[in-house]
């Protein structure tokens, strides 16, 4: 195997139990996974044993689902998880190499405590930790959090550009070689070595310094999946992992150009954004096997959840009024994921689908990619993309936990390293060195402003 | 041993490289132990085989200590501390028994975070959680969070108060059994068993539900510190646990009456709240053996540290123009811990101390009691305290980490379990079955309003 053969990047999304929205119904899921770290131990060896780059962990601040009611909701799942940052946490000190990134949002948290859970995740897992920024679409969340309805989009994201600000000069309070420990003359760390924030901005005003000494990967990586407009110029800004949802190579050819052009644009360097569309891989022995274990899934798909996923996926419109048999509508435009709507919106157009066909299209992938077959076939599929840039790797997301992980890596992960398409061993001890990304340099090394 | 003697119970109070303000400077400390997993996983376990029911994590939202410049800062230690509900996480998959109480602010955090990370913690260290509820007492950590100084004392008890109505609610968003995980009839969970918060308050604003299961604790162990008369209404309406700050054991023994009535008038068993005052044990062989840890320690502590904690014991009143070789001046009333600065200021009247002496005085125990001698000594004092309705079990603050906590687990443990005060096995699997507390019924239960 050629040292610099260009590797794909592989993330395992872990949502216990799977990611198919009827998942906990299938007769060898864990249904209360949820939370039992046992569960979600053996996962994240599972993963490590198949030398992913990292676990992700996906969030809400809330029950992000639609309901009218009680007995609505009781036909979803999922509801009783752990908070992301706590299991990772102990997921670090569980594994050895496996990256470890969870999503947090930008719009309900203080800078202050982020920097410090991020910063202390990658000090427990000596340097595996990635954060997946997102600023929250839903106003389920934003109940929780003192209001009635989400922050505007715009000020969502004048919100995160300041919160990065905020949160990476506080990573670099201390310069990576500031602590002496010096007992003889008493001087705990070297004074010139220490950056006092001092920011006052729009939303935050954070003094600093942050508490917990600069992270051994300089900041944790940086994931984005943000697609509309905003989103894009945000990921080209600081991402350095990108995970996007796009059905076809050509969308994800012209979203991978665009978007490593838009990284250029801001002064960086293009190999240091990984581009990861979302694969939904549904594996069998031989494709009608595949086929079958598909057909499982989606009996089990309750129309209330189905139809609920559907509005959530088209950022919250009631569309429960329209037959199921039926057109989808025209759409008014929302303050949530308006790209995400309009993926959805195209599907619908172009497969000419019914509303409940629709519904149960998007059950499995939810948007993303869905790929049924062999192994060879899930290679195939994986190889073309990744060859004919539209994308630098995957995010994996398992159909249900621990079956779909589990034959990924023993079924899809061997016939990739065969090809020569994906390491046999980690390349190093931290999430950055495995990704290939660069460790950021502590900002006082350089004259750059700050941000990259 | 009887299994109805009444038993002391112990927390370990574990901040690397110990209590003692020099600690770090000690030959055999761990300087760097602030974001050493193995240092702390080490101590938890060593804590664990001495069946100490807690250990115990302070906290502060940035750097506490007074200082002009960064040149002072340097003398001080300390600056390099994991976030504790992340450390706690992985101790919690890394231990087996011993309880796990950490620091949180309620002036700073959102209550949908911290019951999610509580019960996330709960989840992962099966039911050995704890919460010391603080309500923070410095601007510098007010400068953190978009204020230039702290919210005054009765606004702060008043958004504590909210905060815990909040967080038991959203704890008791589904019951103890709500989740069905039915896969044939698609139930996740008992729609009637699901009870939405819908909480607007004068701080708050929360719908809920928490999409965490109730945790195995049904709520953490709710712990509390603040000595002041707010501090201890709140602690006698919520707390199970409350550490205290006493000198004497005549002090000790009215704060407990005092305590225990308080608690009583709440409508509460006056048997559901631990009352545990600090102890600093300086541990030799020999008296003399002791004296001479305790003057090692001492000749460590630097001139602008000592200067600079008295500073803050006093609630960061300025004392840097008076004499050191002269008495403490008359002093103004503070926002910050009224009732800690008062006890310092008796100190030094009582003893007839100047500033300079009162600063080594307070260096190594900060306030606590200090006890120096034998490991007979040390159980002598505690059992005299325990025995005279002074105290229900202590808090230990090993001066130095981890050979202060290794003393006293090898040499003082053992002691008090020869004379019945103190378990040789666990009692139960969770933190409440411990220290003897009841499990809270869910507040759909009983007909009694939230709260205790």
């Amino acid at each position: 195997m050629g040292a610099n053969r260009r590797m794909l990047r592989l993330g395992a999304f872990l949502i216990a139990p799977g990611y198919h929205v009827a998942s906990w119904r299938h007769p060898t899921a864990h249904a209360d996974g949820g939370t039992d770290f046992a569960h979600y131990r053996d996962l994240v060896r599972t993963a490590e044993r198949g030398k992913f780059d990292m676990v992700f962990l996906s969030d809400g601040l809330g029950i992000r689902t639609p309901y009218r009611d009680e007995e609505e909701l009781s036909r979803w799942g999922r509801f009783a998880q752990f908070e992301p940052l706590s299991l990772l946490s102990a997921l670090a000190v569980s594994t050895d190499r496996i990256g470890l990134a969870a999503t947090a949002s930008t719009s309900y948290n203080e800078p202050f405590h982020l920097a410090r859970q991020f910063a202390s995740l990658d000090f427990l897992s000596g340097g595996r930790a990635g954060w997946n920024v997102v600023t929250s679409v839903t106003d389920a969340e934003a109940r929780n959090f003192n209001r009635d309805t989400q922050l505007d989009h715009e000020t969502r994201y004048h919100r995160a550009r300041e919160f990065m600000d905020v949160v990476t000069g506080l990573w670099d309070s201390w310069e990576d070689d500031a602590f002496l420990y010096d007992k003889e003359s008493g001087r705990f760390f070297d004074p010139a070595k220490l950056h006092i924030l001092h920011h006052k901005g729009e939303h935050f005003s954070v003094r600093g310094p942050l508490n917990v000494a600069r992270p051994p990967q300089g900041y944790p990586v940086l994931v984005q999946a943000g697609a509309s407009p905003d989103g894009q110029d945000f990921a080209a800004q600081w991402a350095e992992v990108v995970f996007t949802a796009n059905q076809r190579l050509d969308q994800s050819q012209a979203f991978y150009r665009g978007m490593k052009e838009q990284v250029a644009a801001h002064g960086r360097d293009a190999e240091q954004i990984k581009i990861m569309p979302g694969v939904f891989p549904v594996i069998g022995r031989t494709r009608a096997e595949a086929e079958d274990k598909y057909a499982v899934l989606q009996e089990l798909v309750d129309p209330v959840v189905g139809l609920g996923l559907l509005t959530q996926l088209l950022g919250d419109v009631d569309i429960s009024g329209y037959p199921l048999d039926g057109p989808l509508p025209e759409l008014p435009a929302t303050e949530g994921c308006t790209s995400r709507q309009q993926l959805v919106w195209d599907k619908a157009r172009r497969e000419g689908l019914t509303i409940k066909e629709l519904y149960r299209s998007v059950s499995g992938g939810r948007g993303h990619r869905i790929i049924i077959g062999t192994p060879g076939d899930v290679a195939d599929e994986l190889e073309e993309w990744f060859t004919a840039g539209g994308a630098d790797g995957f995010n994996v997301m398992p159909p249900v936990l621990p079956d779909g992980l589990d034959d990924f890596v023993d079924l899809v992960i061997p016939e990739l390293q065969r090809r020569q398409l994906f390491r046999t061993e980690y390349e190093g001890g931290t999430l950055r060195e495995n990704l290939g990304l660069d460790r950021p340099a502590h900002r006082a090394a350089s004259s750059a402003p700050a941000g990259h």
